[in-house]
């Protein structure tokens, strides 16, 4: 949404910079600038020059510094912690770093289960999880959104689908189609400046503050709004939150994101294979309102180049559908796909 | 659960006895005792002069009267606001009222959405709808269950799954079979006097709150564990609910409750037929964990005796289950058949 000030954040990332994934989400695709990481352990280097292939915008890259005196050069307005320290807590050094940029003016904005806001009262806090003190229950006003709406699904938690909604954006940007990107969970919120973590709403309200979030992204009538999804239908711990999801923000059609078998999912319960997880997406959500899966996102990460193809072939093949891995080739076929989706009626019509 | 000391009911309805649906699943299900009901425009009268065909068990009845002194007289423990007044929020009188059940030493239980704790800071008080501060994350525990677990579903939220769920354990109970009910939400927890809302958990536990209740009712080893559904796989609300609870209670098979047709449902989303469903909750449960729907529950309120049992035909006819009305007819039916399901394997199988 455009009507937030931008943040220039400086990342909290201390000795933990390589595998701070919401830090690489923010610097790869955020509307927000990032002006320094603070990272000890590589000062004086840049990200582009420690994570070649992260950033595709050649204009982006930020310094990587030791303190958070020489990260204040950079005129930052907020500091983001996005990265969960060993031990899960944030240990006193973090705490010593936040308070230091809370005394700075900064705003701290933390996307950990652990809420900041109750140990700086006196700050600018921005917790990412928290839900919204009023949420709605879903109301069917969804059903009445005149941009097409495209929701990622998936056969696993994990596999994918924030990447996937924010490379079919940037494809359909590229194309000159307005486009607005829903953001569901804590790095997709902290990506794009608003949204809700959906997995932290209390369950019955799930499906009405999904259904709210797309009515927002619809006020500027976007020809395209893409819904980040979250969990998997078959993720027995997540998949209330996955159906929430899909039945509130009344999507007119479906990606699928798949990997490569990865050995037994959570809890020992398998991932469905590409082909049944589309039938038994198609089949509930058309309970509520019909939604044909109609493009395959895989996510290859870890194979060789022919290894992807055959997998993307094999998927195809199995399910008929375009496939393709947008972070490793491109986002245009599924973009297509979804640009071809036809209008569906905007609710389930059979009649018992 | 058996090791909570029993309570003795006030029942406050003030005006609104005969609509009081949770102070009738006490006063027909309840663990606990009812001694008097509280409602000055039924005074004098009793619980089964006023509403007979509630009451089937001969022991059970209350007295109805006007005032809190009145009723103090039966030794309550605890006084039940179990009814939402008018407008929501409770009014002035019932707040009297139940200061002074508070100042007799009364426990005050409430199953509202509105929670009383922060309005009677000196009492002791039970606001069923708060969930529990830890809320455990699904583990797959539940697999490991050896009791058979029933749960039941539906075509429609309020379509009777509390009262199939009560009636199935009453009917197993009186066929000698040790029988855990697992409640889930309001009234079913202060009909056993534990168990939680599950719609009122933050979506990421619901599925492992879920799986928590079943293996607490598997503590004492029963024959069967019957555990209350919520919503529906088809409610655009409150489908996310459903399936968490679907999932995270790890079921053996499912009991799928129906109604006759009653026009759109909420949204104006149609509920699916009886064959729909069934076709749809034992493919959504075995992404998880196979569950076949073994047996229909038809609610026939409403109809004459004919209308219900050409209903009862139908949806036999359609469906190849049997099917039975558990609060017009029996029980025995559906109970007979959740006994023959077989021990299913405790989780699915099919890897991709």
């Amino acid at each position: 949404m455009t009507d937030v000030p931008k943040r220039r954040y400086v990342v909290l990332a201390e000795g933990r910079f390589r595998g701070a994934k919401t830090a690489h989400g923010v610097l790869r695709y955020g509307a927000d600038e990032v002006v320094a990481v603070l990272d000890s352990t590589l000062a004086g280097g840049s990200v582009r020059g420690v994570m070649p292939g992260l950033l595709t915008d050649p204009e982006r890259d930020a310094p990587i510094v030791a303190t958070l005196e020489e990260a204040l050069a950079f005129s930052p307005t907020s500091i983001l912690v996005g990265v969960a320290p060993a031990g899960g807590r944030l240990p006193g050094e973090w705490m010593e770093t936040l308070r230091g940029a809370a005394g700075a003016g900064l705003e701290i904005v933390g996307g950990l289960h652990q809420r900041l806001a109750p140990e700086f009262p006196d700050a600018r806090v921005w917790d990412v999880r928290e839900p919204p003190a009023e949420a709605p229950i879903f109301s069917g006003e969804g059903f009445g959104v005149k941009s097409k709406v495209a929701l990622t699904v998936g056969t696993d938690a994990a596999i994918g689908k924030m990447t996937a909604t924010l490379e079919i954006e940037g494809a359909a940007g590229r194309a000159g189609i307005s486009t607005a990107f829903v953001p569901t969970g804590q790095t997709g919120v902290i990506i794009a400046g608003w949204g809700v973590c959906v997995d932290a709403v209390v369950s019955d309200f799930v499906a009405g503050v999904s259904e709210e979030l797309v009515l927002r992204a619809a006020e500027s009538s976007p020809g395209l709004i893409l819904v980040e999804g979250q969990g998997a239908l078959s993720h027995p711990a997540y998949s209330g939150v996955t159906l929430g999801l899909l039945h509130g923000s009344c999507p007119d059609c479906l990606v699928l994101c798949v990997s490569p078998e990865r050995g037994p999912g959570y809890a020992g319960v398998p991932r469905p294979s590409p082909a049944r997880a589309v039938r038994i997406y198609e089949e509930v959500a058309a309970l509520v309102k019909p939604a044909p899966v109609v493009a395959v996102s895989a996510n290859t990460k870890g194979l060789s180049d022919k290894e992807a193809s055959a997998f993307v072939e094999k998927v195809a093949e199995e399910t008929g559908l375009p496939v393709a891995d947008p972070f490793r080739d491109s986002a245009e076929p599924i973009l297509e796909a979804v640009l071809k989706a036809e209008a569906k009626p905007k609710r389930a019509e059979e009649f018992y």
